[in-house]
């Protein structure tokens, strides 16, 4: 059911705000409803209904946020074909992109509920007393992660699903025991609204408090700039541009309280391709590259948007292969005129870029679509010119021309914080490759090999972070268990009775 | 040896900035020599070759830095007596109390050798690769956690030697493998270089990398900014003051690249006085509060600055004997005649308050002692009066009488973080205590029964730390093994050939 509601305190409201359209993307056309955006009233209301929530839900147990997890990843599927096609038609992705990504947001959900049923995430820690100790007796001291309180998260454009109402950040701060105001990007308002539908019936069925989570509308970024301000608000997920998450970054500074903010901003992701490897399958790697620069109209976070190549016949090779590649690549809808229109401008510069020189372009599409496009320059010129190192969201790719391995080593120190880097290696690269290794393990959060970033699995061992401005906060992932470390603080409990610890302490 | 000297790229070196003075804290006579603070050139050297350090340090084995923490920890016991008069003079604390400080900075460096050796603190995930998953194979994904970059330490006054140049902030820091640079803080200067002096031979004799540490002297907050905007430092350690704290936090956000601040600043420490447990033992708590909270003059950071209790025959009673008890407490020595100062103006202000009476006064003491007080206000007044919730950084002390167990409540929700929260319960308070608690988790980083936070166990469930603006970051603490997680951050290895990943995860 899709009405145009702010969903606050379990019911669905309509705004007092300025009014929002959700567009076909393939068509530019406004689908209705309209959605008016929430009020400061509505927000605050919002956030003091979270922060009531707060304690009662912190106390369910982890079976009982186990099972509203589970719950919400029923729900979304129970939407059935109402929320795929509707998610198809707002963002422009084909039917098993969303039906991938319907599974893979349902998946994270159930992933948390394992993590609540395993218990390590409280990181639980006994010191047990020692009273004979001298010269003083040694107190029992016990520890346990305990949750922030209400989280903020800022859904992103790019999955509709996975990083949006019930993503990543949402299912991770709902198993750390924080309440969750989200975002709606108005990119997508009406899956928004169905997949806010579908955690509210969650919470209703699994008995949570009415207040442990409200999803509000609005334009432009002035509801956003409330609900990081809000005193009840103690953390922030973002997944967007380096311009959005600087401005909830310096918001969360400036409060009389200030709280951490986990944005993912920007990232070029660098792939290198070694001499060894290039000699060896410069065309099977140049296909696999452009796979994956073209996935999902480029619109990744983890896109290949950097490679650098020592210069040579396996570039040459690579280069070729790649420009044929690239150039029988079709022109995709991108998810919203905007970002198709900062992507024509940011092709556009890098084109009439004097030194860069065009490898090759995809095929021309209709004003809703992205062209592929890959360019090069050499190395001298992109470490001389700082534009260069800037993220063009979409399809596009720059290759960086190295005259020897030098350079090409010279390149990751001056590149800033990614989330990804990969590497293209044989054997005849690893003592180069593991001379590069400490400066690549401070340069991004994930280092592959023989592989593209777009693929980001949902697993233990990943993270989906890395140094600013990749994100905002190096020291953390958004993509797998690890996430719920963001939203945990740890709290000591010394020489208490044993009836007043907490359940998981005793 | 103390020469005034600046300790950085393993050379004393006289600096070239504003002279710096030790002061004999009893007397308040100057003690030489003197110090010429860290130049801009100076601080910029220091932390370049902290930079060029990371790398090789980084790169040591846990073994070899376990070595190097347990060497500092050999040569400050080696520098005898020479430290423990030296620090006496510097800071007006007894023998017994440095002699004490000194074991347990030895040991706070013994526990992260020992964690280093555990290996735990890296974090090390492994999801094997899945080959044959459908519809696409799942790639092998290892996570472990890597050092952040060369630390700014900024020491504290309150403990010249576990708090300061070989503190816990350092040892943390050194373990993760982060280089360190250390501000001197100027009360103790000598205590500082001595100390200083046995991590540059350690670090020599480990054969570590020249730039692995530094000592910087310097008047005001200028060199404290001057390093925390320094492009090659990844984060900074702090224990002092709220607005010193806040300057730094303020800086490290407004760098081009921000990086995370880990201030411990201000708490009061509230100690809840519970209906039953003054009906039981009144006079002892009042006993052990007053030992509490003039131990070491009332300079720690988990001196009880507040206690909260109901009306009634059983306050009366702790009244009466924290007032006796108290009353026969000794003036002491303070760390510097500014904190002294700034404790008398505190006192003062609090006594001239028209709704604050005093309970009780230590005795009278030179122009460099601090004398104890305790004074007591109802809960409406403190409510109301957001200047009564500020600390005063020694032997004071504020007895908030509410009039029911309401209002006793109430008091917990209007504090700012706190570090600790101490209870006294007896059988018959449980269910009030169990009530109480969700609020008393979200108030401090430690909870404590029947106790008094005077006393920070380094333990591995230890949490020294707390809610803003306890500390600047609520999600770590600086006491205990858990402290080395503020210097890591983790990183995934995808697919990676054996050979090349770091030896931890192979």
């Amino acid at each position: 059911m899709i009405e145009g509601c702010n969903l606050i305190g379990g019911a669905a409201l309509a705004g007092t705000g300025i009014e929002i359209h959700a567009t076909e993307a393939a068509s530019g056309k406004t689908l209705g409803p309209a959605w008016k955006g929430a009020s400061d009233d509505d927000i605050s209301r919002a956030c003091n209904l979270a922060a009531a929530a707060f304690i009662p839900y912190r106390q369910t147990s982890v079976e009982e946020r186990a099972v509203f997890l589970e719950t919400i990843a029923e729900n979304i599927l129970a939407i059935g074909d109402e929320l795929v096609t509707r998610c198809m038609a707002e963002t422009g992705l084909p039917r098993g992109r969303i039906e991938g990504e319907r599974g893979r947001t349902m998946m994270q959900l159930r992933l948390f509920a394992e993590v609540l049923r395993d218990g390590s995430y409280l990181d639980i820690r006994h010191d047990p007393a020692l009273p004979d100790r001298k010269p003083a007796p040694c107190p029992d001291l016990r520890l346990m992660n305990q949750p922030l309180g209400p989280v903020a998260v800022f859904a992103a454009s790019n999955f509709p699903l996975a990083f949006s109402v019930a993503g990543g950040d949402t299912a991770s701060a709902l198993a750390a025991g924080c309440p969750v105001l989200v975002k709606a990007h108005s990119a997508h308002p009406g899956t928004s609204e169905l997949v806010g539908r579908a955690i509210v019936a969650a919470a209703e069925h699994c008995g949570m408090p009415a207040g442990v989570f409200a999803l509000l509308y609005g334009p432009g970024n002035a509801i956003g700039q409330a609900l990081v301000a809000h005193p009840t608000i103690k953390a922030v997920g973002f997944t967007g541009s380096r311009g959005g998450g600087m401005a909830l970054m310096r918001t969360a500074a400036a409060r009389p309280c200030p709280i951490p903010v986990y944005a993912e901003m920007s990232s070029i992701n660098p792939v290198y391709l070694f001499p060894g490897a290039l000699a060896e399958r410069a065309e099977e790697i140049a296909k696999g590259f452009v796979g994956s620069l073209t996935l999902g109209a480029g619109q990744f976070c983890t896109n290949p948007g950097l490679v650098i190549a020592v210069e040579g016949v396996g570039l040459d090779r690579f280069l070729n292969a790649a420009s044929e590649s690239l150039n029988a690549a079709s022109a995709q809808v991108m998810l919203t005129s905007g970002i198709c229109q900062s992507y024509t401008e940011g092709v556009r510069k890098l084109s009439e870029h004097p030194a860069v020189a065009e490898v090759g372009r995809g095929t021309i599409g209709s004003d809703t679509q992205g062209q592929a496009a890959l360019f090069q320059v050499d190395a001298e010129t992109f470490l001389a010119d700082a534009s260069l190192h800037a993220e063009v969201f979409g399809a596009a790719s720059l290759v960086i021309v190295c005259k020897d391995t030098g350079v090409f080593r010279q390149i990751a120190e001056a590149l800033e914080g990614q989330l990804t880097c990969a590497l293209h290696i044989s054997e005849s690269d690893h003592s180069l490759a593991a001379d590069m290794m400490p400066t690549l393990e401070e340069l991004a959060g994930r280092i592959l090999c023989n592989g593209f970033g777009t693929g980001v699995e949902v697993a233990h061992a990943m993270v989906h972070g890395g140094p600013f401005p990749a994100t905002s906060d190096g020291r953390s992932t958004s993509v797998g268990s690890l996430a719920i470390a963001r939203f945990l603080r740890p709290v000591c409990y010394q020489d208490f009775p044993i009836g007043l610890l907490p359940k998981a302490l005793r």
